[in-house]
């Protein structure tokens, strides 16, 4: 068969490769109809992705006709137009069993066209293919479908789901690309109150406009400027970063509102600075709201939630500055927690308003 | 009365002040009985806190007596004694109806001892009384309560609610202070299979072990190594980060397993590194599952998935070079998504196996 074989960092070539056969009794080998390229594959072009090797068939992306089914594959057989998954899934691990796929610890996860060859030829060995191929009613056209293998699931439950887009949110999501459109759209599910779209390509803010963005903005003008003015300096409840560079997702964690989610789903090559001095005050990065304490006073009331052990240095009220010193050396000190007053506190009689 | 007056950055007294009153209807005013000191309090002092000006008498933690009430306060009366919240909450606005206190926009948060006078003094206003402090049951001691003011309910929300530990759960709580001594006890309401503590000092890694830590290991050794061999490699399901610098947080986004949490609960003063580039593929920030393909198969079904307004270039299978070339050059030639094969590919016969 023919297939895009990686040569090495910069060099790919749609060349002769050995057809795939069944390896395994959980195999199908699928007839690959449609197929397309991901970001993903130009970072390995790039010699990015460490794990992928010369020689190897890339593409995790495919729709496709089942020519082939090994003896344990009871879901689809040959004939069958199957939606080929980016993740393959054993069905059987830890991961599997609680939905985490891509997490897969019994050979599966993200391993086509990474770990073992792809889809990006004419036909692919697709492992575990029960839950790894779906099969495809009439009324899907394959192009579209070809959309399932990757962007869509990924936009949907790495952005939507993990930024927990609620009806009436505001949504900002930067990089317009195939992964932010797929987002834009799905976030549509939840009936948020305002999609607004950045990127730096006027066709791509287009394209976003189509397909459901209420705003745009180019990432060249102010898009936190905006962002503020439509939510009265607020900011956005949901920041979905899409682009995969550091500064688009520090832009993100200032374009969101206190109590707000930022949710990444861009591929990114580099850390990102986590400004945490910032970000805990307006409980991006977690604050405490105190609704516990309710709840926390019962279990003490109960007898369950210890106490006098966290308390190691007791003083009178007036012993203030004392206090502070021995708490502010408390490497020397071993002060965990301090208390002034209490039970070595002189009663007082109750006033009926402050001492004068 | 007397009060702990900052003076600006390293000078504090405790010296006279004026008797606090009833500003506001719904004010109370509290004789302080137990009263402790917060890391916070700590950082106020050194001056990295800048709302805090001189002459702000400090504190957001205390337990008192309510000597004088306004008008429209219900739920205490003079006499009542009360845990006074480190969080003050109008109860009206936006934050507050969804039990966001902490980011409440009526006037309340964390403002005692921040942006109004607090509660290491005689006596203190407190603001929102209904909902700003809680009467306590007499079976509760003050010196107890003090702990419910502000360590037990972050620890708990930030750390054991963000982490969301859960049954058999593996948690390491970094850090082992009064805020991750109280995130150790906190943890244990989820029955976790196992706590593991971190710290440099082997007094408050005695503590932890008091207060439930089933394993403790000396931040000096190898606590990576620790939680690695625990797991059989694998990481922790919960990590909690209770110190509050970079190098800590670093090391937590290392010691989770994929798909694991990390609950940040220190107060940082500079950023820390979130290490995308490997965060991703482990699914700490984000990975697809495709756990939601079925969903969208049925959703595009519907016809309520856009699909061709993505795919900006069609090719022959054959034409994967050009297909590559295009699309890696998306900037020039507008490329969203590209797709080989379909309407434009040569329809073949179903062979009964791949093609010799």
């Amino acid at each position: 068969m023919k297939a895009l074989v990686f040569q090495g960092p910069g060099r790919i070539a749609w060349q002769d490769a050995p057809d795939p056969g069944i390896e395994d009794p959980a195999d199908a080998i699928v007839r690959v109809d449609v197929v397309t390229i991901c970001g993903t594959d130009l970072h390995i072009l790039k010699g990015d992705v460490q794990e992928v090797t010369p020689g190897r068939v890339l593409g995790h992306e495919a729709v496709g006709t089942v020519v082939e089914t090994g003896g344990d594959v009871r879901t689809v057989r040959p004939g069958d137009r199957v939606l080929i998954s980016c993740i393959s899934a054993c069905g059987r691990c830890r991961f599997c069993r609680e939905s985490r796929y891509g997490q897969c610890r019994g050979g599966g996860g993200w391993i086509l066209g990474h770990t073992i060859d792809g889809t990006q030829a004419e036909y692919v060995r697709v492992p575990f293919a029960d839950l790894s191929v779906h099969p495809l009613p009439d009324s899907i056209d394959g192009s579209d479908a070809v959309l399932l293998a990757d962007i869509f699931p990924t936009s949907y439950e790495v952005g939507v789901l993990n930024g927990a887009v609620h009806p009436a949110d505001t949504v900002v999501v930067v990089g317009a690309g195939p992964i932010g459109l797929a987002a834009i759209a799905t976030a549509g599910f939840y009936s948020p109150g305002r999609i607004v779209a950045v990127d730096l390509a006027e066709s791509r803010l287009a394209a976003a406009r189509a397909l459901g963005a209420d705003a745009i903005v180019n990432a060249g003008e102010d898009p936190e400027q905006l962002v503020a003015d439509l939510t009265e300096g607020l900011g956005a409840d949901v920041v979905m970063e899409a682009v995969g560079v550091p500064e688009a997702f520090e832009m993100c964690t200032r374009m969101v509102r206190p109590g707000g989610r930022v949710a990444n789903i861009g591929v990114h090559g580099k850390p990102a600075a986590l400004h945490l001095e910032d970000l805990w005050i307006r409980d991006v990065t977690g604050l405490v709201d105190t609704s516990s304490t309710p709840m926390l006073l019962r279990m003490m009331a109960a007898g369950r939630l210890p106490s006098a052990e966290l308390i190691t240095h007791r003083f009178e009220l007036g012993e203030m500055e004392e206090a502070y010193e021995v708490f502010g050396r408390a490497a020397e000190t071993g002060a965990i927690k301090v208390a002034l007053g209490g039970p070595r506190h002189t009663v007082v009689s109750l006033p009926d308003a402050p001492a004068a």
